[in-house]
C-alpha cells in the first residue's frame, strides 16, 4: 500500500458540512492501491471503553483520476459532532490512518481521530437557490444590439458592418436588449451576465470612469432599471459585472493624481511607487497586467473600500440586480470580498456573488467570499476533447473527475460553466466549424453539473478568433442565423428544466467507452439519466455496462424508445437516455 | 519516484504571504525520493516565449517527519504577482509539477502552473507582535491565593487544608494574585492567562452565570481594574477566558427558558430539542458534552451573537485586557468568530485570539479568525519523549517536524505551548516525580518556538494528578517550594528575553543523536545557539555534525566555555550552547 500517496485534512473539499447534522468526508488514495475504506467515526464525548458502538460505514469511490481514487461518505452526527478515522484495506493489509498517522488498529483515544467538531448549518456552502437551475447567456452590450440611435457615439459604424476591432464602436445598448428579450425568452435562459455598464472610455468598459453612473453610450438608469424589471418579469436574472480590482485611466480619482502628484488627496487609491507618473515604458505604478490604462485600486485603503463596497451596495440597492460577476476577482484581497460578501448580503440575501478565477480558487470558496468561480478547468478540458481532441475520453474523465473532486460538490453545483466568453475564440471556431462537435459541447454542458452560460450569437453559429474577433456584433438577420444550433440548445434548456437530473440533482458517475467516447450517468432514486457522446469522426456503437443491458430507455433529445445493451452514436452524436425506476 | 506522495496546493501552510512582497512556498515529498527541487516562478503578465527569465530558485529541505521530507522557500516578488511550479530531481528522472498535474519539462502555458495570484501585505498572518516575546503563566484563581477573607464564601475551607475536590473552594480572589505580583514579577513572566472571573457557580467558573460582572468570591470591577492597571505597570499583559461556546445552568436566560419553556423569550438561545426540558438521563438540549450544567449557546441566532459580541467588546473596551483565550472554540461556528475578530480588533488592534483547540486547527488559523491556538501536539510530544519515554528522540523529531510544518511559520511563533493545565495532570506528576526530566521540559518549552506558558505551581514543583488534583492551593510556604526549580525557570526566562534566537528569531532545524538524545538550533545570521538534550537515565557524549567541531561556543545556562565536537551531558541533563559568528 502506497501509504504516502493517502491524503485527508478536515477542511475544503476533504471535509464540510453539506445540510443540517451531515458532513461530507472525502480521501484520495493512489489509484488502484485500496480495495475498501470504512470510516470509523462517533461523538468524541460518547466514547465509551476505547470506542464507539455502530460506528462503522463503508466509504464509496466516486472516481479516478490519473493517479487517485476519491473516496466519499454523508456521514449524520445526531449530536452534530464528529471524530472520525479511516480504516483502509487492500487483499494484503489493512490500515487505520487518523490525524496522528497510520496505526495497525483503531487507536483507543480519541485525540489519535480526525475531528469536524461541530456541524453548524449555517456553515453549508449555500449559493442562492435560483442559481443551480439557472442557464446564463453572456451580454457584450456594445455588440448586442443597438436600439436607440441617439446614444451612438460619434464615428459609430453600421451595425456589423466591419470586423470587430479594439477599438472601434457599434452603438450596442440597453435598448437594444430590451427589444430582444422575447428572443432571450424563447431561447430559453434565465439569467443574463452583462459585461461592465458603467461609463468607462473603451468598447469593453473595463476601464471605469463612473462606477455610479451607466455608460451614455448604453443608456441611463432608467434604461437599466425599465431592462430590469422586464427581464424580472420575464424569469431573467440580471448579473452585472464589477471590477474592483482596477479603475481606468480617467477615473477621475486616477486624474487628480495624475494632475496633483503627491499633493493628491486620492494618492493613497492606487499603487504608485513614485511621482512623477510615467506611463512608459512600462508604468511606475500597479496596473491590470501592465496595462496603462487600468490603474490597479489600493483596496486596502479604508477609503477605496468604502467606496467600492457603497458601489457594490448602491446596484443591489436601487436596481435590485441579482448578481455580481467580479473581474479579476483573485488579484483583490480576501478581506475586502468577506465585507464585500457580508454587505451585500445583508441588503439582498439571495444575491449571487460570481468570481472571475481561472485557477483553483478553494481559497475564495470557503463561504464566507464567493457563491462560485467562472469554471476554466472545465473549459479547457471541454475544449482539449470536444473541439480539439489532444486528449481522449479516458483522459477526459480523468481530468474531469480531478476537477469535480477539487472542491466540494455543493460548490460544484453553482460552478459557472462556460465554452468560450469575450476573452476567448469562440466556440465555433475552436471547433473548426464543426456544427456536429458545437452540438455536442453544448449538450455537455446544458447536462452536466455546475450552471451553463451561453456566449451571446454561439446560440446561432456565430464566429471568431480571439479579442477582438469574438466581439462581432450579434446577426439578427435570421436568414443568417443558424436555426438548427438554435433550435438545439432551446430544446437542450427545456429539456434541463424539465428535468431536475440534468441540472444540479442527484448524483455523478462517468462510464467510459475507452478513447472515443463516454458516458456520465446521473442518478437519483427512482430514475438515471445516462449522457453519452462518440467524440469520433466515425459512427461508433458502445456498450453500456451489464446493470443497464435489456432495459427501455426513452432518447429524451429525441422522443424515442432505445435499446441499451449498445448505444449506436452517430459520428460526433449524442444521446440522453432516460431509464426510469424499473430498471431495477 | 513516488509522485504520488508529492503535494502541494497554493494555501493554507502550502502557499501564505510572510511580509510585504514575500511569499513563503512548501512542498511535501516522500521521504528520501527527491534530491533537489527548483522552483520556477514569475509573473503571470511577463510571460514571454513560453518562459520567465531568471525563473529558477533552489528551494530548502527544512525537515522531515516518518514518512515526507518538508521543502520551504521564500520568494520575493516585486511585481506582487506569483505563478510557480516546481521542478523536482532525484538520480533517476527529473519532473515538473504544476497545478494541472505533472510535465516532463516545464510547461509554455501559464494556467498549468500553481497561481499566487497577489501578495496583499495586509494578508501577512500578524498576531500581536508583543506575543513571540512574552512568557505566560496561567492562574486558576480560586487557587492561587486567598488576598481578602471578606469575600470568601460560607464553608471556604483553609488555604490547603485538604485535597482540592470538584465542588470545594479555598478563597482564591483578585487581590490574592495583587499580593503576588512581586512574584510573577521576580519569576520573570509577562503575560497572565485566567482561567475564567465572571460570576458563574461552580470553583472553575466555566459555568458563566453573569459575562459582564466579576464573581463577588474573586472581587469586583474595582479591584480587576487595580490588578490590570498592576499588571501592565509591570509590563505583564492580561488574558481573559472567554466561555462562549456554552453557558451555565443558572445564566438567567436558561433559567428562564426552564420557567417558561417554549413561551420563553431565550427559547433560541440555545439548542433545546424538545419541551419540556430534562437534565436525566441525558439531557434534550444540547451542551458541553454531555453535561447538563452547561447548556449550549446558539451562536448562530442573532440576539445571542450580538450578546456574546458585546461582551467580547466590554472586556476589551473598559478594562483595557490584552487577549482573550477560547474556550472550546472549535465548536463554535467560524461566522462567530470573524465578527468577534472584527470587532476587537477595531477597538484594539494588537490584543490577543487564542482558541482552544486540541486537534488540526488550520481553519481558524487563517488569519481571519484566531492569532494562535493551545499547542497540545507539541504537549503530547513533549510528554511522550521527556516524561514518558514512549518515543524515541528520533520519533520525536519526526513528530515535531510535522507539528511545525502543519502551520504556517508565521503561525508557529504565536503558538501557545504548554506542558500542563487545569485540564491535565501537572507535569511533575507526569515525570513521576523526576525533577531532572522537568527541568528538561522547562528548558525545551523555553528555548522552543512558540510562546511558551507555566501552569502556576509547576515552577515551584506542584505535583498532582489530573482534574481535580491539578487544582491544587499555590504553595506559598518558601520552605515547601522547590526553590531550585523556580531558579531554574527563572533563569530560563532571563535567557529568553536576552536572547531572541531563544524566543522565535531565526531558523529552527534539529540534529538527531539517535534515539537518547537530540538537539536544535536556532541560526540568525551571525549566531547560532544549539539546545541540546539527553533524555536517558545515563550520562553520555554525543557526537555534534562536523561543522560545530572545534568551535568554542559558551554555555548560555552555565556560563560556561566548552569545546563542542562532543557535548557530554548528564542523565536527563541539557545545554544552551551558544556559537557566534566566528564559527564560520
Amino acid at each position: 500500500m502506497n501509504r504516502l500517496a493517502i491524503l485527508h485534512r478536515a477542511t475544503d473539499n476533504y471535509a464540510y458540512v453539506c445540510s443540517n447534522y451531515d458532513v461530507c468526508i472525502m480521501i484520495k488514495t493512489g489509484k488502484g492501491e485500496i480495495d475498501r475504506i470504512q470510516l470509523i467515526h462517533g461523538d468524541p464525548y460518547h466514547w465509551t471503553n476505547g470506542k464507539w458502538c455502530n460506528d462503522r460505514a463503508a466509504m464509496e469511490k466516486t472516481g479516478s483520476d490519473e493517479h487517485y481514487d476519491y473516496w466519499q461518505i454523508l456521514i449524520t452526527t445526531p449530536t452534530r459532532r464528529l471524530r472520525y478515522g479511516f480504516q483502509l484495506s487492500n487483499k494484503k493489509e489493512s490500515v487505520f490512518l487518523g490525524e496522528d498517522g497510520f496505526y495497525s488498529i483503531p487507536p483507543n483515544k480519541t485525540d489519535k481521530y480526525f475531528a469536524f467538531p461541530f456541524v453548524h448549518s449555517t456553515e453549508v456552502f449555500a449559493p442562492p437557490n435560483w442559481v443551480k437551475d439557472t442557464v446564463w447567456y453572456q451580454i457584450f452590450p456594445e455588440r448586442f444590439a443597438n436600439g436607440n440611435k441617439k446614444n451612438d457615439v460619434p464615428g459609430t459604424l453600421a451595425w456589423g458592418s466591419t470586423p470587430p476591432k479594439p477599438d472601434n464602436f457599434f452603438g450596442g445598448d440597453l435598448d437594444g436588449i430590451i427589444d430582444h428579450i422575447p428572443y432571450l425568452k424563447d431561447l430559453g435562459i434565465t439569467g443574463i451576465y452583462f459585461t461592465p455598464l458603467f461609463t468607462a472610455k473603451s468598447n469593453h468598459k473595463y476601464d471605469t470612469i463612473d462606477y455610479l453612473e451607466i455608460d451614455p453610450q448604453f443608456g441611463d438608469k432608467k434604461t437599466l432599471k425599465k431592462l430590469i424589471d422586464i427581464c424580472h418579469k420575464n424569469g431573467i436574472k440580471v448579473m452585472l459585472d464589477a471590477v474592483f480590482n482596477h479603475s481606468g485611466f480617467y477615473f477621475p480619482p486616477f486624474q487628480d493624481v495624475l494632475k496633483n502628484g503627491p499633493d493628491s488627496k486620492y494618492k493613497d487609491w492606487f499603487h504608485i511607487r513614485e511621482f512623477p507618473i510615467q506611463t512608459k515604458p512600462l508604468p511606475n505604478y500597479d496596473t491590470f497586467a501592465f496595462t496603462p490604462y487600468m490603474p490597479k485600486l489600493n483596496t486596502q485603503n479604508p477609503e477605496v473600500r468604502n467606496y467600492l463596497l457603497k458601489v457594490a451596495r448602491y446596484w443591489v440597492e436601487e436596481f435590485n440586480i441579482d448578481g455580481w460577476r467580479l473581474d479579476v476577482a483573485n488579484e483583490v484581497d480576501h478581506t475586502f470580498w468577506r465585507d464585500f460578501r457580508n454587505q451585500i448580503k445583508a441588503i439582498k440575501p439571495d444575491v449571487y456573488i460570481l468570481g472571475e478565477i481561472w485557477h483553483d480558487a478553494m481559497p475564495w470558496l470557503r463561504g464566507d467570499q464567493f457563491d462560485a468561480v467562472m469554471n476554466y478547468p472545465l473549459t479547457r478540458n471541454v475544449l482539449a476533447l470536444f473541439a480539439n481532441r489532444t486528449i481522449t475520453s479516458e483522459e477526459f474523465i480523468s481530468k474531469m473527475t480531478k476537477v469535480i473532486h477539487m472542491y466540494p460538490a455543493t460548490v460544484n453545483a453553482s460552478a459557472f460553466n462556460l465554452v468560450g466568453s469575450h476573452d476567448t475564440p469562440r466556440i465555433l471556431h475552436e471547433c473548426d466549424g464543426d456544427i456536429r462537435k458545437v452540438k455536442q459541447i453544448f449538450t455537455f454542458l446544458l447536462t452536466f453539473i455546475g450552471t451553463p452560460c451561453i456566449y451571446y450569437g454561439d446560440e446561432i453559429g456565430m464566429d471568431g478568433d480571439g479579442d477582438p474577433g469574438c466581439r462581432k456584433c450579434m446577426e439578427w438577420d435570421i436568414s443568417k442565423q443558424d436555426r438548427d444550433m438554435f433550435s438545439h440548445i432551446q430544446k437542450l434548456i427545456q429539456l434541463r428544466k424539465q428535468e431536475p437530473l440534468l441540472a444540479n440533482e442527484g448524483s455523478l458517475r462517468f462510464i467510459s467507452f475507452r478513447e472515443n467516447g463516454f458516458a456520465f450517468v446521473k442518478a437519483s432514486n427512482n430514475k438515471k439519466i445516462l449522457v453519452a457522446f462518440n467524440v469520433s469522426n466515425k459512427e461508433r456503437s458502445f456498450s453500456l455496462p451489464q446493470e443497464y443491458a435489456d432495459l427501455k430507455p426513452i432518447n429524451l433529445y429525441s422522443g424515442q424508445a432505445q435499446t441499451s445493451k449498445t448505444i449506436k452514436l452517430d459520428a460526433y452524436g449524442f444521446a440522453i437516455l432516460e431509464f426510469n425506476s424499473s430498471y431495477n
